[in-house]
């Protein structure tokens, strides 16, 4: 499947084309990681289980056949398109695993984490493994321009992971830095994704540069709703350990607003509730008080922003799939 | 201060050229983590001060001038010399980070770790945003073959430092894996330092071929002695929490000869100090046994190894330097 879509329920011959591409993307995967050491690959094994959703490689993928002229011809996706598509996936999964880490997280896409069944040490080498494989892999498109900007976007992505950290349990956290955070953590990677996927196409500079703020926007709207499922979703449709983000003093938009437009009284038991992590009590508040709905409604214009980004867009499936994964966005549930 | 050499106590134009080298290659170090942001800079300002003997940068230096025509010209050191130098520099201050979190360290060069000043999860991420800026540091010399070879080096760097945690605690490790976990975790990288070093200056394939095996030598004998200092050194000379290894079930070559020479009581009452982790009576029982004797030897022939090796070179002060860099290997106390 890919992105947020299931592409089984999607009947065209553009979701067939884009399934077999996502093969042969996990076979570049997983010969990348392929060691001589026995005990690495049962890590690595292990790992492949959480490249759920592949929704990076399917953005690589996509916007290099929209990029393109004929953007119906699987010629138009080549061996760069593909190691590209799994480079950002493995930096996407180095991500996971050290996040596991920094969440002290149990479960991950429904399996155990590297944490839970090795040990934080191993999950942290392992993550450098991910890591340093994704860049040996990336040179291997003997491309420098593209090794220089995903190094560019992988130091973003670490400056978000770091500001972040540096706010954590700060309950004064407002809008404007909360969106740079996930600007930083998780859109500077996916906006990469759509630009590296149509430039490599060679298309036109100003339609990678809208492909570029589609991802953004797109990658903002995703990590609003991955918070929001963080706090309000049921860890047995989402697949991951919920409410880490409270117990480890991440503070994400719904918080925000709901103490942005509390009355003095209610900011004073909202700070309680937050400092006790009880979750369930805060769930009600946030809920009632409209904040989830605020934050949703973000999402939800992040999601028209970048549909707006779509219009350089000559229309055709690749395009219209384009739309369907950013309205997938919102509706998910995992 | 280059490498186990204290370039102030060496009086030649070498020492002084390296001198001014190493200070450019901290301009550019600095200058690539720079960051817009105000708590990225306070972490990586903390890291710096873990930049002490600069081993890593000195021996692409010395080998850049090693494998020149003429191994005294200033100009042989070009800007890509600095930036492979300052690349390597940060990998290595990336699993000194990593490292510390795995290790559970408080002291690092006499001062505070990452881990013990901020916390375990800035400690990931800030090793991650090493990784990320050497990755794109390199980038920048548009140089694909070098991406690819230190790509390739950091993949080997990982396993090594996996296959060690894969056999913690395993006091059935042998001569022959412990040696190949060193060869991957710390030896690799200072081979390719040398190899690359070489390369850059145009240095015929063999003499960069013979200085990669030095490296190798080189850097497995620096391991070994590392470990030595863990068991005997004292943590005022050495500025670093010592006997870790011990603590973190890192069976090293000491214990290895101890347990491979013991008798049979012997041997099980070694077993039983090592689960106990009582480091002072095992300590005693290594000396006495002449286990650590044993592997000072191995390491001293494998500096023997790595100095036949350089007779590829001309003779000259290049040459010489890293003939006493070897030495320093096995004279370090620190």
């Amino acid at each position: 499947m890919t992105g947020m879509l299931d592409l089984a329920d999607v009947h065209s011959p553009l979701a067939t084309l884009l399934e077999q591409q996502l093969e042969r993307i996990a076979i570049v995967f997983e010969r990348q990681l392929a060691s001589d050491l026995s005990a690495v690959n049962a890590l690595c094994l292990h790992v492949e289980q959480y490249r759920g959703k592949m929704l990076r490689p399917a953005l690589v993928l996509l916007s290099g056949l929209a990029g393109a002229d004929d953007s119906t011809e699987e010629s138009t996706l080549t061996e760069k398109h593909r190691i590209i598509a799994a480079v950002v996936e493995m930096i996407h999964m180095a991500t996971l695993v050290h996040d596991d880490v920094l969440d002290e997280a149990d479960i991950r896409r429904r399996g155990a984490t590297v944490n839970r069944m090795w040990d934080n040490e191993t999950a942290v080498m392992l993550g450098d493994y991910l890591i340093s494989n994704a860049f040996h892999l990336c040179s291997t498109a003997f491309d420098p321009s593209i090794n220089l900007a995903l190094g560019q976007v992988t130091n973003t992505l670490c400056e978000g992971e770091l500001i972040q950290l540096h706010h954590r349990e700060d309950c004064g956290l407002d809008e404007a830095t909360y969106l740079e955070i996930v600007r930083r953590k998780t859109a500077s990677l996916i906006a990469e994704c759509c630009r590296l996927g149509a430039m490599i196409s060679g298309a036109d500079p100003h339609v990678s540069k809208a492909l570029h703020r589609f991802g953004e926007s797109l990658g903002i709207a995703f990590q609003i709703q991955d918070d929001l499922l963080d706090l309000i979703g049921e860890e047995r449709i989402v697949g991951k350990s919920l409410g880490r983000d409270l117990e480890k003093g991440k503070i994400t938009l719904p918080i925000i607003f709901y103490l942005q437009n509390a009355t003095q009284a209610e900011r004073g038991l909202g700070l309680k509730l937050i400092a006790q992590t009880d979750a369930d009590a805060l769930h009600t508040r946030l809920l009632d008080s409209g904040a989830v709905e605020q934050a949703g409604r973000v999402a939800l214009d992040l999601v028209d922003q970048a549909k707006d980004e779509l219009s350089v867009l000559q229309s055709g499936p690749a395009r219209d799939l384009l739309m369907s994964m950013a309205d997938a966005v919102i509706t998910r549930n995992r």
